[in-house]
């Protein structure tokens, strides 16, 4: 099932370039008062209302894919997890580029362990994203995105894909410099997700699915999720061995070669097999 | 005013020892439906519900002190920002000891920029410290934590302050490693604020406070946030030049020297002038 969020905080399901408004789901999410959950509402309620989503899908009405906006299918992530350096031919790429290593050792995955980007980071595919450092290189960088579904904490690879709600393709947007990724990747719209969450039964292997990201129509990056040096389950684990895992978390898997600047008026199209394509507008 | 969280995400001031509960007041937080608000709802509505808060007080009800369990201030922050290597003597340190630096440049602030933490890690000072690499040495961090108060995007450090509500003692607890500072400083447990917030019209200049931080009684470490390489507004302005900050993120301003490592049955005394003290137990 693909699941949207739209328009004015809509929650659709996407089939053959339909949206079907199922937001009266949205009525059974519990009310919060302060302090706020520590996960997202809808992510952690999602295995209860998907039967209720399904059965209200005959009655739905639909709109046209093309006339909506589509917004971030994951609202309120409380943690954007994120791996670097996590194909080999991208490590390389860094390593021989002064424009993307800046005089800084590059380590590998093992090594460098994973980031953290900003919640404030985050967009949709219709949402513009906003180059605020012009005197410096900001990078396209295509990910597969996994969005947690459980609490989770020192889970093993093996058990790691129970956790997994569903998928996205991801953008991390990446401004060039010395300072530490969680910094220069979490300038406010440089997280973008979209343009849909797929959920995780329809996704037969995260780690076999081909990956393309075009801007202005020509291919920048091509790969499989094949060639990641650590797969979503050991990144999973990982990341669980240090910190709680909740619904709604986001996994930015990592980036593979071909990364490369975007500047004002670039229009990017990133797919993903299984998942679609997410089209996005720098400003 | 010192404002606390204690027991049952119950609201408090404290005076003189003493807690008086002003809970009545959450009331008049709104309700929150999903999408969940991207700011700490209480932090957000302090300005309003100041008056109400003092103009209960004389009626309210006061436990003891020592009596309650002190819950992290601000219960539901969106973003925690910290600031590495703030301090000279602290750069030195890292440099001098492979234990700290584990073969990994140590950049300074102005090229190192800031780096997040997980909200997830958040505590406060009644839970205790777990630690959860004992292989690996884990180390207390004393840092003075402002409490950003207002919406703020590419504000100059001559605004800064304004945005400001509030400080808190922090620890920074850090597992060393090569990792990136957003991992190895995320662990569950890993950020403490306490022992309450105090509002910033409390804190003449949060430039001139003594920290001391103390373990099993030892004194470990003693420093001024006069010396700060880059003082708070300066923090705020970079923060904010990355990302839009809202009420009820924090800013850990970094420690100085004297960090070093912990273990289980430690007790940990952090306190800084004007603030007061927190007791941390290490399991």
């Amino acid at each position: 099932m693909q699941i949207c969020r739209f328009n004015e905080n809509r929650l659709g399901v996407v089939r053959d370039n339909r949206v079907y408004d199922v937001s009266g789901v949205l009525d059974r999410l519990p009310v919060f008062r302060y302090p706020l959950p520590e996960h997202d509402p809808l992510i952690a309620a999602l295995p209860e209302l998907r039967p209720i989503i399904e059965s209200m899908l005959a009655g739905a009405r639909s709109v046209d894919l093309a006339s909506v906006r589509l917004l971030p299918p994951v609202a309120s992530p409380r943690k954007i997890v994120a791996a670097p350096v996590n194909y080999r031919k991208h490590i390389e790429e860094a390593r021989s580029d002064a424009a993307i290593h800046h005089h800084q050792a590059i380590l590998d995955i093992d090594r460098a362990g994973l980031f953290l980007k900003a919640t404030s980071s985050l967009i949709g595919p219709s949402d513009p994203l906003m180059i605020r450092h012009a005197d410096r290189r900001n990078d396209h960088e295509i990910e597969l995105v996994a969005v947690i579904g459980k609490t989770v904490d020192r889970v093993t690879p093996e058990k790691a894909l129970d956790c997994v709600a569903g998928y996205c393709v991801g953008l991390d947007m990446t401004v060039r410099g010395t300072e530490e990724r969680s910094l220069r990747k979490s300038v406010d719209t440089f997280s973008v997700i979209g343009p849909w969450m797929v959920t995780a039964d329809d996704i037969a292997d995260p780690g076999q699915l081909v990956l393309e990201l075009r801007v202005n129509g020509d291919l920048r990056q091509q790969a499989s999720t094949a060639d990641l040096l650590r797969d979503l389950p050991s990144l999973i684990a990982l990341a669980s061995s240090f910190y709680t895992l909740r619904p709604g978390d986001l996994l930015f898997t990592g980036t593979p070669e071909g990364v490369g600047a975007v500047k004002s008026d670039d229009s990017i199209a990133a797919w993903i097999e299984g998942i679609g394509t997410m089209q996005v507008a720098v400003h």
